[in-house]
C-alpha cells in the first residue's frame, strides 16, 4: 500500500469479515425507528425546494432559539454544508483559519477551494490562543469544531467567547462545526452565536443517519443563506427528499433516543481510556464525540502494518495535521473494542 | 417582483392550486413501482462508498459496452457531476466552451469555480461549427448537451463526430450532457465517446427520480474518476444511500417503462409544437427532451407578467443566454398545456 493510495477514501464503506475497524467516524448503533417510518408509503418523487424540505427547517429552527426555518439550508451532510458556506463567502486566495489536529476534509476543502489555510496549534486539543490572536486578522474566515474530531476535546468556553468577540470585531466569518454537539460528556454544548456565525450541523451523527446525507446548516445573516441557496441551485439542487423526510421523522423521535445513545458512548469512551492508560499509552481524556487520540510515534506506518498484519482500522494523525498521533473512533461495541485493543496491544509488542 | 429575485430557484419545487407550471424539467408522470419496492424493508443507514453502490454502477455499466463498474460515479444529480467534473479538470482562469442556449446551471457552475465561458453560437439550435472550430484551441473543456435543455434539439451526427475528434487531438475534455439521451423522437442516441469524454446521465428525467438526485459520471479515464472520488470524499461524500437503492431498483423495471414514457413525451411534443405552431409562433421542432424554446421578444417581461397576471411558469431565455425566446416544458398532462396555452394566446392578445 503506497502512501498515495493510503487514504481515507480507501476505508469508507469498507467492510469484511474479522476486519476491527477504529477507522471511519459513524455510529453502529441504529438511528431511531420513528427515521424509517415513513418509507412503505414514501411515494413523492419531485423537486424539493433547494433550501429544504419546510417542516424540517421549522423542526430544526424550534430547537434553536432565535432562529426561524429562513435561516436554514439543509444539505449533502455537513460536508456540503462547509463547502457551501466556503463557496459563499470566499475568492481564490483568501485565509481560512482551523486548528490542528483538524478533520481531515477541512485542508483538502480549502485547498479545492483555491484558499490558503492557517493553521493554529492545540495543546491537548485546546486552541493556543496567543496563536490565535496573531493570525486571525486578514483571515476571511475561521473553522471552529468544538467538541473536536479527532481529539474529541472541547474548547473552553472562556476560550470560545474570545473567538465570538474577536470575529464579530473584525468581520470574520465564523464557521462553528458544531456536527458533535449533542455527543458530550462533561457539559451543555457551548453553541457560538452573533451575526459573524455559520453553524453546521448534521444528522449523521446524533441520530445515526451517515449513510442517508442530510445536514444543515443555519445563520442570522440572510444574505450569506440567500448566496448558498443559489449556488446549491446549480451544483446540487435540493437534498435527497427522502432523506429529509427521513430526517424530520428523526426529529420527532422522544429525546430518550439521544440520551441513551449519548450514556453508551460515554460506557464505550470510559473503557478505552482507561484501557489505553493502562497499556501505558499518552493519552487526553475525550469529553465529547466518539474518538480518542492517544500519542504513537511512527503513526502512518503504525496504521498501515496494524491493517496490513491484524485488519484493525485506524486513522493516523498525518491525516488530521498532526503526526505522532493515531485516531481511534470508538463507534463500534465493547466487544469490538476489546478485541481491537487486544490487537494493538499485540502488534504494538512485536515492533 | 425584481430582476434580481426572478430566478430559476424562485420556481423550484413551487407548486400551487390553479399555477400551470412550463417552468421545472421534471416528469409529471411516476418513477416506475419497482423504485419504490426496496422501502418497506430498507434498514441501512451506514456510510456507502464514495464512488457508490456497486450493484448499480454494474447496473450502468452493462447498459454501456466498453465500461464496467470502475469507470462510474454516483453523484446528487447530474448537478454534482458537472460540478465534480468542473472541480476535477480545472484550475482557476481555464476556458470552458458552452454553446448557447445553454442549461441555465452551466455558466453559474464555470463562474462558480473561477473559470471563464467560452460561448458559441446555435442556429435553431445547432452549433455553429465554424465558431467552434475557431474558438476551441485554448479550452480546457467543452460541453456538448444533445438533446438540449433549453431547445430540445439534437445536434447532427456529422458534428458531434468533429467535435469528438477535434478534442481528442487537442487533449481538450469532452464533457457529454446526455441526461435526455432516453428522451429522443427521431433516431438513437449518438453517444459521444473517447479518452478525452467524460459522460454526464442522471435518474432524474429518465425515472423521474428528480427529488431523489441521483445522477452519475463515467469515463475510460481513471486518473479523473480517482480526483473526483477524492473531491467527493470531501465535499459531499457518498450519495444517499437510500437513493442509490431506488436507482437500482429502477434499472431493473421492464425496458417498457422507458418507451411508454417517451410515447407520451411525444404525443406532448406533437401537441405543443403544433399549438404554437397555430399560435402563429416562430419554432423549431423540438427532436428530443421535453422542451420547445418559441421565439418571444421581450422574454424576461413576458414571462414576469405571465406568472404574475395568469399564473403561468415558463422561464424566459435569458436564463439559457439567448433572450427573445421563452422556454416551455412539456411535462404535464395535455389538459394542463392546453389551459396553459390558452392563457398564454389570452396574454398575447392582451399585449
Amino acid at each position: 500500500m503506497s502512501k498515495e493510495t493510503f487514504s481515507p477514501a480507501l476505508f469508507i464503506g469498507v467492510e469484511g469479515e474479522d476486519i476491527i475497524s477504529f477507522g471511519s467516524g459513524q455510529p453502529d448503533l441504529p438511528p431511531p425507528q420513528e427515521a424509517y417510518s415513513c418509507l412503505p408509503t414514501y411515494r413523492s418523487f419531485k423537486y424539493g425546494l433547494i433550501a429544504g424540505l419546510p417542516k424540517l427547517r421549522e423542526a430544526l429552527s424550534s430547537e434553536n432559539p432565535g432562529f426561524s426555518q429562513e435561516h436554514f439550508v439543509i444539505t449533502n451532510g455537513g460536508s456540503e454544508a462547509l463547502d457551501l458556506v466556503l463557496r459563499a463567502v470566499t475568492q481564490p486566495g483568501d485565509k481560512i483559519m482551523i486548528h490542528a489536529p483538524y478533520y481531515y476534509s477541512y485542508k483538502p476543502l480549502i485547498e479545492m477551494n483555491h484558499l490558503v489555510p492557517v493553521i493554529v496549534h492545540t495543546t491537548k486539543g485546546k486552541i493556543n490562543m496567543d496563536e490565535f490572536k496573531d493570525q486571525i486578522e486578514g483571515c476571511k474566515a475561521v473553522i471552529i469544531n468544538s467538541p473536536s474530531n479527532p481529539t474529541g476535546r472541547l474548547q473552553d468556553i472562556a476560550d470560545l467567547k474570545v473567538i465570538e468577540k474577536t470575529t464579530e470585531d473584525l468581520g470574520i466569518v465564523l464557521i462553528s462545526d458544531e456536527v458533535y454537539k449533542d455527543l458530550i460528556y462533561e457539559r451543555e454544548n457551548y453553541d457560538l452565536s452573533g451575526p459573524q456565525v455559520v453553524t453546521v450541523n448534521s444528522f449523521s451523527k446524533t441520530f445515526a443517519m451517515c449513510g442517508f446525507r442530510v445536514g444543515y446548516l443555519f445563520s442570522t445573516d440572510l444574505s450569506i443563506i440567500e448566496r448558498i441557496v443559489v449556488l446549491k441551485t446549480h451544483s446540487s439542487m435540493n437534498t435527497n427528499i427522502l432523506g429529509q423526510e427521513m430526517a424530520y421523522h428523526a426529529t420527532q423521535a422522544p429525546k430518550s433516543y439521544i440520551s441513551e445513545q449519548t450514556a453508551i458512548w460515554k460506557e464505550r469512551r470510559d473503557l478505552i481510556y482507561s484501557s489505553m492508560q493502562d497499556m501505558g499509552l499518552e493519552v487526553w481524556k475525550p469529553q465529547g464525540a466518539f474518538y480518542i487520540f492517544p500519542k504513537i510515534t511512527d503513526s502512518l506506518s503504525f496504521s498501515e502494518e496494524l491493517f496490513k498484519k491484524h485488519k484493525v482500522i485506524t486513522y493516523p494523525g498525518d491525516w488530521f495535521g498532526q503526526p505522532g498521533h493515531v485516531r481511534f473512533s470508538y463507534a463500534l461495541d465493547v466487544s469490538k473494542i476489546t478485541e481491537g485493543l487486544k490487537r494493538v496491544t499485540d502488534f504494538l509488542d512485536s515492533r
